[in-house]
């Protein structure tokens, strides 16, 4: 609960806030009028996903959204545009992996599973053996060597759904897919099944990274995921009878790093040139869908900040970046491309935000920063109540931008609404038609509104400037 | 802006919220817990929208779904389920309409049309005319008898996309499809094509009511419905040659008023039996699609909002109905019936809250009701905070929960975002998989909140007690 504090040291802010925030007003209306009237992100994206496709990291896709991209940015009349090359991971999925369960010789039942990114193959002839469910690292310790040796680890702990943010959930069963084959590597398995990170019943095996730690390359064990119907049935089959067997086959590889490269396009500051702000969202994609919400809508509502910020006649004092970068899915090479170069420039980045989280209806922003930074921040808030923006909490900034975290510098993550997002998270259904073009738009704007906020005042707020919560 | 109160006074209200607000937090927990992992409406909806389909009044389909309602409420275990007999409205679509522009005689180009509800249908063969463009009735005034006479007139004002709220856009385009053939009829124009209520361009045509007023059926014109990518098409077609054609063909039809049901469930209050709260949705819906968010998302929450209540150990005051009205698209009987009976028995209705505005994440609540009641809701703000409602504001509480608005009753409308609503309203993409099932459940969870908070704490605050804004 609120009123903490003197009336008279309130009234003093009120004051002052008054006079700017009806400017304030005026201009994020006039943002937001930009975005949902003649907004270029929806087209952009329609480019990304239908004209382009999946990007995974190293494939000819991900050089042709760099290329698009950059050449998207120099229309729109910046200051700067440019490629920052970083090398990448390049892992290729191969044909369709193919699975069944088979209760005895010759009966078998169909189920849908896709290599997580950077497993191993499988044999040529795939893998056949029994299989052990568990829910935790800790039952599989349990279980220990004599009843995993020889067998596929199944990791069938769901997402968590009285959780009201779907990637609180996320972060609660995402270890299995992650660390899943290191962890059954130690008691002698064979391969890894994972229930796919997706709330919803369905069909689809949804993919994302994996590590192998330091396992040496021949020891590594073949990693799949299955849909979330299917590792029911599993789950079912196995609790009928524990002999079944699993049978899957994968035929993944992982190629040499190759060239790729960050996009970078900047509006010069008029005031502080040196003091950078950054938007941005990650240009690759897994390869099963489009990449529409993971992370076009991220890469195409950076791009519009600044195309916005334009046309609404904003003329920023600090040099503001879109950095569309590569490599978020599988290896962070982007991220820490960016961060490595930027430190070594000694360049000044004062706030970083990301949108890295589907391009749902946005809900507000969770904040990695200072106090300070983060009451100055509350004091906006009732700027973003006309737009129904009313989530500002402190929390995770991105991926992307985490790396260039330091004391002084505000990292912001726009927050969508999440309900919907793990239905497409990572699998072939994270398409363009399931974008909507209003909440995408919307989303851009409320980046925007941030942006000119933090451009505007600085992110140096006064000295004990309290919070005004609202 | 805020803190216009002495900080004693509210350090009062303070204390006396903790102790109740600690209770008020676990129960508000284990409500969405119940609905998120044990929820019963995305059940209840498949079988309405994919064993049922489209309910419009009058149709064996709405009979079915008011004996399929009716089973379900009587299996949760209520203390009575009823039927409340009904006369309704049934009119019928007929074949699939057609529609073309000819440019020249023998060159045509096929257009998406749909009937609007209640319109008359064309000849036989068909009606074609010379078509005339406007934006506005007052347009449409200015063009005049000379101008119209013997045409069709073409309402093609956008649905303005700059509003946050898609309703309030809704709102200002509504008028010509509701009143356009009584104001075209003025000037003499032989139909009416409207431009469907969408804010999205696709191939879709939007359905809905329609009126003629006092205008003799001989003298009726029919009116369809036309998508809005060919409403931009004829719109720029027109542009070019204002002397093109257009053609349409409905063979729509208005029957005797037959009879129907409002569906109704009650658990009855233990201290205040005489008290009534109601929860609902509308049965009926229009025919294209299968009425998934207009408005079965609204009936399930609502048959939820009693079955939550119970399944998280509640036990109400005062006694709670859910009502599943029908013919709220096209002549509201059901929701006017309902208030009549209730006013003929004397019963005192103290609270309706109504779902009618799609099944998509709840943000919050709009109340039709006095200040002091309005503050009181204010006061429970922060228990909806975990779950991310934050909207309540004064405003609309919903068409057929109206008729009972009384200075003493608070009316109340769930209101979820409303970006994609309209790209799904009364056209026949409004189907199931376009529901998602958590944000169906994180409805029916906030309703059956609020209705356990008012039920708690009467309908009747404290004297002067003010709002806590937060």
């Amino acid at each position: 609960m609120i009123y903490q504090r003197p009336l008279v040291f309130l009234f003093v802010i009120l004051l002052s806030f008054q006079s700017n925030s009806q400017t304030d007003e005026k201009v994020l209306r006039e943002i937001y009028t930009q975005s949902l009237t003649n907004g270029k992100s929806y087209d952009w994206l329609n480019h990304l996903s239908n004209q382009i496709g999946g990007r995974l990291s190293g494939s000819l896709n991900a050089e042709k959204a760099v290329a698009y991209t950059k050449e998207e940015l120099e229309k729109i009349g910046l200051d700067k545009v440019w490629l920052q090359p970083v090398m990448v991971p390049k892992w290729v999925r191969g044909a369709k992996e193919y699975a069944y369960i088979e209760t005895e010789p010759g009966k078998t039942t169909t189920v849908n599973i896709c290599a997580l990114g950077g497993s191993v193959a499988t044999k040529a002839l795939g893998l056949k053996a029994n299989i052990v469910e568990v829910k935790s690292f800790d039952e599989l310790k349990e279980l220990g060597k004599e009843n995993v040796e020889g067998k596929i680890v199944f990791y069938n702990r769901p997402m968590q759904p009285d959780l009201i943010s779907t990637f609180e959930a996320y972060g609660g069963c995402v270890n299995q897919r992650y660390s899943g084959a290191v962890e059954a590597t130690k008691y002698g398995a064979v391969g890894v099944i994972v229930r796919s990170m997706n709330l919803r019943l369905d069909d689809l095996p949804h993919t994302g990274s994996m590590t192998y730690d330091n396992i040496p390359v021949e020891k590594r064990i073949p990693s799949a995921a299955i849909s979330t119907n299917d590792a029911e049935l599993l789950s079912t089959m196995l609790e009928l009878d524990k002999s079944i067997k699993f049978y899957f086959k994968q035929s993944c590889k992982q190629f040499k790093d190759v060239l790729s490269y960050n996009v970078i396009g900047e509006i010069t500051g008029s005031e502080f040139p040196n003091e950078y702000m950054i938007v941005g969202g990650h240009l690759d994609s897994w390869d099963l869908g489009d990449g529409s919400h993971d992370d076009g809508a991220g890469v195409v509502q950076s791009m519009d900040v600044l195309r916005l910020l334009k046309a609404s006649g904003i003329k920023p004092k600090r040099s503001i970046r879109a950095v569309l970068f590569m490599n978020e899915e599988n290896g962070l090479r982007g991220g820490n491309k960016y961060a490595e170069i930027a430190k070594k420039k000694n360049e000044n980045h004062v706030f970083a935000l990301e949108s890295d989280a589907g391009g749902f209806t946005p809900r507000g922003f969770s904040f990695d920063c200072s106090d300070a930074n983060f009451n100055q921040v509350l004091n906006w808030k009732p700027l973003f109540k006309p737009y129904l923006i009313h989530y500002f909490e402190k929390g995770y900034g991105g991926a992307d931008i985490g790396p260039l975290k330091t004391d002084a510098v505000v990292l912001a993550g726009l927050r969508p609404d999440s309900q919907r997002y793990f239905d497409h998270h990572h699998a072939s259904n994270d398409t363009f038609e399931h974008v909507n073009k209003r909440e995408l738009e919307l989303g851009a704007a409320t980046m925007t509104a941030l942006v000119y906020l933090f451009d505007k005042y600085g992110v140096n707020p006064i000295p004990n400037q309290k919070a005004i919560k609202n």
